[in-house]
């Protein structure tokens, strides 16, 4: 391994090859400090060709490469086994120019979804995600995690925004196509199986991003619901009644009353009690809203910045308000949408009085987060019970994170074997050493 | 061979395998009467098991199989190579109940778009791509090709309508995920990358698709303009200005006075001598179109079926006025948007007096449809010297139409030799006996 070592110094320069603990230690362990590794060293190369360089190296040398952007990952899917090389891309941060007419860019792996928002900024054109690791998550890390949030019901998840990709196989060679072609219909979708393949199968190295005509006005409405399902029908008719829908997030009163304490605010409807918390935002006007809102007494309209600010902050401070409450495991599952009451329903008597379920969400595209407190960090027994349970449902074990290491264990409960023999014949042919981030989506550090 | 026949008999019932030529001839020729083949049968399964146990035979036998669904292609891609057994979908049309909430339903794959069109009439969504030739074009086929269409420029082309696949491999396993989900991130997206492989790398037996808002009033704008520089500036506007723009077409005097000639219709401006049209048509409200036209005196709107109908016949029946014209060398290209002006003149020139050249296409996608007048039908020289210009100015031969049999030849000047590489590792992976439509993407017979 020292012989790789310098021969990956000799590739991109000393100063970026970091082999010290103390500096290679925040590169080995992910944003929630639950995974964490002890790499042979951490590598920073400067484009692409020293990727090519890398890639090539460790290809011949048998040495797992973990790719690695902003590392702010929640299932420890940059996280090196030990003695893997981290690749880390974020010095490859060039952001190309704005093209005015078709509304696209192309930025390097490594620059973070703040930094294009901001070059884009005034252009009126905006990047169709927004996340709250945006200072810090990188462009490449967002496409490789197919990353999600509260706009994906309008523009979709990451992979929606790509227009086309550049990535480095495990052997050093390229794949490419940045022109941003919006039809491209010249053999296979390489750039749409790259997305969302969590570093398995290549390191990419910049994308060209679609962005979408940045939205005007927006109105936020607070809706207090009887029920879950309520929400879920409301949800269905704003999505044809409204074509500026925004965002259509779900929460409850467990989640509302943690807030309301660890911020100390007021209840925005006075009085606990409700169902189900709806909270709609839209760039259709005001009046498009009225006519849904129709019959509910329970609403909180807003169309200025500190408005929504106020009603957002219900649904944004869930996070903080779990944590401050205790040390939550997170599910992060998808349910097709008509199913997303009864799976609350049969989660809550399923988890009984073994923990404090706070359930909360992106309704729109049927993606719920489901945190459980009170059981030990390493008790994983009924977040496994919720996962099958929600398997069981036709929903899915990951709708934004991803599998990482975290989940790979659980991946076969949630496809089929032709499934995953299927994606193992793909990583073979693409990666047959099976360098590229052993033990992420396939349990066996190996896939050979 | 007889065997195999034989065995694909008592596999879906000696009524659905052809052999007669007179019964085969259909299945053998291509909708555009170019490309012919005589294959060994036509074998007609009624479900997703007999789909099964017929690729398990061929790929025992070493037999090709060519999946075909309406047989509506324009390149060749569904023409058997002689021997081959022609596997058509058509009975595998069922079609499930809609799902009003997620706005979603299930379709074999042999179902017509048209069929499934009517299945949703007035449930207030709608499928999100139509075309021509929706009443012989079958969902498999339209996925199978990623097919596009005039209104790409809202809703993307197939791929953004598929919400989840069923498909059978070569070896005769099956990979499937029908539930819909609207984020899934539980590994590579084996739908997105069948999508658009031209049945070469699976038979695709059933679609989850997912709809879009039915569109409600609607406006069309025919716009004359000095030329195609103006109309790409109008469409870039219309694009941040209109959330409801539906199609962006432009089209020539070319093209115009085919049509107009054709059809016994008087110039919608009285007189020629524009240098681009633009169709527009939007969801949004008429006083939102008007801003954009302010300037443009010669500006045609409709906002009901007859006068929409009126200012579309422009457009629409450019395919029959040129085909009237002679028989058209017929080229499906896409380039970045900003760049089809300088293409259209560069086109233009090095056409010269060599062919007739009409130009149109779906501007809003920078999908150009390149009609040549003029050369044999067997010359494709200038066929050949159009596309390179498009490589060169970083565009791509096949925005809508595929690749099929047609192009294969072309596809290395288009994709790198590291994007083929990989296309190839994918195929052998997927399909190590090269059964599936060899002879497709890659020219060569066999892929092994």
């Amino acid at each position: 391994m020292v012989g790789v070592v310098e021969r990956l110094a000799a590739i991109v320069g000393p100063a970026h090859v970091l082999t010290d603990g103390d500096l290679t230690a925040a590169f080995e362990t992910d944003w929630t400090g639950r995974w964490r590794g002890r790499c042979a060293a951490v590598v920073r190369p400067a484009d692409r060709d020293q990727v090519r360089a890398v890639l090539h190296l460790c290809n011949s040398e048998g040495v797992a490469v973990v790719p690695q952007g902003g590392n702010t990952g929640l299932v420890g899917g940059a996280v090196p086994p030990d003695g893997a090389v981290v690749l880390v891309t974020t010095r490859i941060r060039e952001i190309g120019s704005l093209d005015e007419v078709a509304g696209q860019l192309t930025a390097g792996a490594g620059a973070t979804l703040g930094a294009v928002a901001a070059a884009v900024r005034g252009s009126g054109w905006e990047v169709g995600i927004d996340l709250a690791a945006r200072d810090s998550a990188t462009i490449g890390g967002l496409v490789a995690t197919n990353a999600g949030g509260a706009r994906a019901v309008r523009y979709g998840p990451m992979r929606s925004q790509v227009a086309g990709i550049e990535a480095v196989l495990a052997d050093g060679s390229v794949v490419s196509r940045l022109a941003g072609l919006a039809k491209d219909n010249t053999g296979y979708d390489l750039a749409g199986l790259l997305t969302g393949s969590e570093g398995t199968l290549a390191v990419i190295t910049a994308v060209r991003l679609q962005l979408v005509p940045a939205a005007g006005l927006r109105v936020a409405a607070l809706v207090a619901l009887p029920s879950t399902a309520d929400a879920v029908a409301l949800v269905s008719r704003a999505r044809r009644a409204l074509p500026g829908l925004l965002a259509a997030e779900l929460f409850h009163e467990s989640g509302m009353q943690l807030v309301l304490g660890h911020a100390s605010l007021a209840h925005p409807f006075g009085a606990p009690g409700a169902g189900a918390y709806l909270l709609l935002e839209t760039s259709d006007p005001a009046d498009a809203l009225a006519p849904l809102l129709d019959g509910f007494d329970d609403a909180l309209l807003a169309d200025d910045e500190a408005g929504r600010t106020r009603l957002w902050q219900h649904r944004e401070r869930h996070t903080e308000a779990i944590n401050a409450a205790g040390v939550p495991h997170k599910l992060d599952v998808s349910l097709p949408i008509g199913r997303i009451a009864a799976f609350e329903d049969r989660c809550l008597a399923l988890v009984g009085d073994r923990a404090r379920v706070v359930l909360y969400g992106h309704l729109g595209d049927g993606n719920l987060h489901v945190n459980l407190l009170g059981p030990a960090p390493d008790d994983e027994t009924l977040d496994e019970a919720v996962l099958r349970l929600v398997i069981e449902m036709d929903g899915c074990i990951s709708a934004e994170h991803g599998i990482g290491r975290a989940k790979a264990g659980l991946l076969p409960l949630d496809r089929s074997a032709g499934d995953l023999a299927a994606m193992r014949a793909i990583k073979r042919a693409l990666d047959p050493a099976g360098i590229l981030n052993p033990g992420v989506l396939f349990e066996d550090a190996r896939q050979t």
